[in-house]
């Protein structure tokens, strides 16, 4: 009963092009629960298409095609097709009344070549194009596999796939249950040892559990097959509530949860507010927090103390603590903490002083080396953390970023 | 002499992320002159894995994967792949030093799963992951094919090609003569405009001419072939020289320049430093400067003037400015300017207040009206730029960035 995706297009092979069609069929096919075990792509080249066609042919019930229906010569989908399974084409008369309907209607003139996408296999079903000119087809050339082709400009594609092909797998049984899906989200946990606390629920076939890892960041997929969306739902509840309570306060969130929206629910919950003190991250934690619609209602803003006169003058640390302990330590940390939330008047505050590198580590400060402080109405403390010297200035933002806003929530939570 | 790429994840089967790698590995071998004439995607499956490897065996000479390469029980593709070819893999004592190492460096622990990633089939040559702790792998199985694997972590994939891939493939032959290409970067003009104004360069043969659009930034790629990198910089030199005249100052800078590396470099040469004012963009345009190593010669730090108190009170904003025209407005955004300014000492400051959205729009000031101010030694000018109500949060966010630093740029050119 499983599907494949074939994409048809030199430009996907050059890398002129992200498959952006690939993954919205994935993401289709999933939310009607048709299995998808397969991804090709292939270039504008008949004999390369044809071998495509047979192979899959051979392994799949439903081949899904984008791309090569156009009227120039390089658009070879159809007629590969045709030619996989042997069959002649013919003119469909009321796709080529259509395709000059079409042009006559924007003014545009009628030229020999678009007659050619008014050919289709013998014996394949139309699949109409409301907004363009290329028409795609629904065709069974041996019993139980049937073809499905598609432009390749993305929204003729999705507004045919919508119209006629999600109707067309829902009538032929294909579609078979629906499928619902969960992202946890975590901080503070690698993915190989939070793997290793799931490891029974990562064997379960529904629903079914998948790691993934980002900057810092570990995701697990809870995926349910079911008859219904509520069915699914149900299946889903008890291996979240199992997962949420080996992994404990490293998952963070699910599914559009950032570390810096569910910070800024935290304090809206409590009607307090948050400011923030940046030095390596040079506004990048700021800027999470106003990623967040909404975010105004709690986060005031704070300093970007880049530079250590910065931090002096409009944080007020005092300059004998930035000689004596370097900008890049605890007391400089929580200065710089308590003299934003004393600037903004904020309830909380997030500083973060380090080295991102390249440059500017030695042996007792390496790069990747940063103290995060929190303020709060109880007092402040601070941290210094070591991301490694072997990490991209990038990446050690990204973490101090990311790790400043889990501390306040894990601090949120204790209280 | 072909290549094909297999990426490997049930997350690009689910339509969860699009493949990136898939398009920038494409580029690459573009770049380098391999043919590459498939993609292929399967999931985290041992058998469909092994058929998809074996199937490419019997198409082609260059087998490259992505993905799967992790400590997970889902993470198969080395595994499949030494299994496909019925050869036994074996720990490789240096790499489990190496990961040892690199968790002990960032003081996390060694868990007994990551050994998995020690292992390799035997006969294969280590294909070094600096930053990441799982390896990949150079492996020929036969004769006349060979198979490099590369994680699915872009950062570590991109990495280990430049380091380890590209010199592997022109040391074998595979990569014919020498592809050199530079990569143009524009600001302020639409990828169609751009487009019209080289469009007979986009039809020559060598070099090609190629544009990108991103997030505001539009891009023409150039590339040569030749039989030495002197000849093909040869080749690119006039047809650079020809865009840039045609571009005028559209044209910002190319390959790894970014606005804000160009606008901290125009200052450095002239000494002079910079700070930022930001309200809806929250902290992004300092963090673009901070993103930018060596930024600390220049950037000094500024405000996050998210809340009109911090407006007031850490930029002497005065508050019947806020009140007569609204934090969103010119003379805001010049108070704001001048304010950060005045309290950082720096020569030159940024100031960015609009309406970000989605909520907070009106009639008056629709959501993605953002006024821009630029504070200089000679005065202070502003503007008002509306991005338009229909774009997303992050958008208009990532377009008052670029736009606020583009605007400081051509401002310095001036004079």
């Amino acid at each position: 009963m499983s599907a494949e995706i074939l994409c048809v297009g030199s430009e996907l092979l050059l890398g002129n092009i992200t498959n952006g069609n690939a993954r919205w069929i994935a993401e289709q096919l999933a939310a009607l629960g048709v299995p998808h075990h397969r991804q090709q792509v292939v270039g504008d080249n008949r004999e390369r298409l044809m071998g495509a066609v047979r192979e899959a042919a051979g392994r799949c019930r439903l081949l899904i095609t984008t791309g090569g229906l156009g009227p120039t010569p390089d658009d070879l989908t159809t007629e590969a097709i045709a030619a996989a399974f042997a069959t002649p084409l013919a003119e469909r008369p009321e796709v080529w009344a259509d395709i000059q309907a079409k042009l006559a209607a924007r003014g545009r003139p009628v030229t020999p070549s678009l007659r050619r996408q008014a050919l289709l296999p013998v014996g394949a079903e139309l699949l109409p194009n409301a907004t363009g000119s290329a028409p795609g087809m629904i065709w069974s050339p041996k019993p139980g596999f049937t073809i499905l082709t598609f432009p390749g400009v993305p929204s003729e594609m999705r507004a045919m796939w919508q119209a006629t092909a999600v109707p067309w797998l829902q009538g032929s049984g294909l579609a078979a249950g629906v499928f619902g899906s969960r992202m946890l989200r975590f901080w503070g946990v690698s993915e190989s040892s939070l793997a290793e606390q799931v490891a029974d629920l990562l064997e379960s076939a529904n629903p079914t559990v998948a790691p993934y890892a980002g900057a810092g960041e570990v995701k697990l997929r809870l995926t349910a097959r079911a008859a219904s969306i509520a069915g699914a739902e149900a299946l889903l509840e008890p291996v979240e509530a199992e997962i949420r309570a080996r992994a404990g306060m490293a998952c963070y969130g699910r599914d559009d949860d950032s570390l810096a929206s569910v910070v800024l629910e935290q304090l809206r919950r409590r009607g307090q507010s948050l400011a923030v003190a940046e030095s390596c991250t040079g506004g990048g934690v700021g800027a999470a927090l106003a990623a967040v619609p909404g975010a105004s209602d709690v986060f005031r803003g704070g300093v970007i103390a880049y530079a250590n006169t910065v931090k002096h003058q409009l944080l007020a640390v005092p300059a004998g603590i930035l000689q004596t302990w370097g900008a890049v330590s605890d007391p400089v940390a929580q200065a710089m903490a308590e003299g934003v939330r004393r600037a903004t008047g904020a309830d909380w505050a997030i500083a973060v002083t380090g080295i991102a590198g390249p440059g500017g580590g030695s042996a007792d400060k390496p790069v990747g080396l940063v103290h995060i402080a929190i303020a709060g109405p109880d007092g402040c403390g601070s941290e210094g953390l070591r991301f490694g010297a072997s990490r991209s200035r990038s990446w050690i933002q990204a973490l101090s970023v990311g790790e400043a806003l889990n501390r306040l929530r894990l601090q949120l939570l204790a209280i």
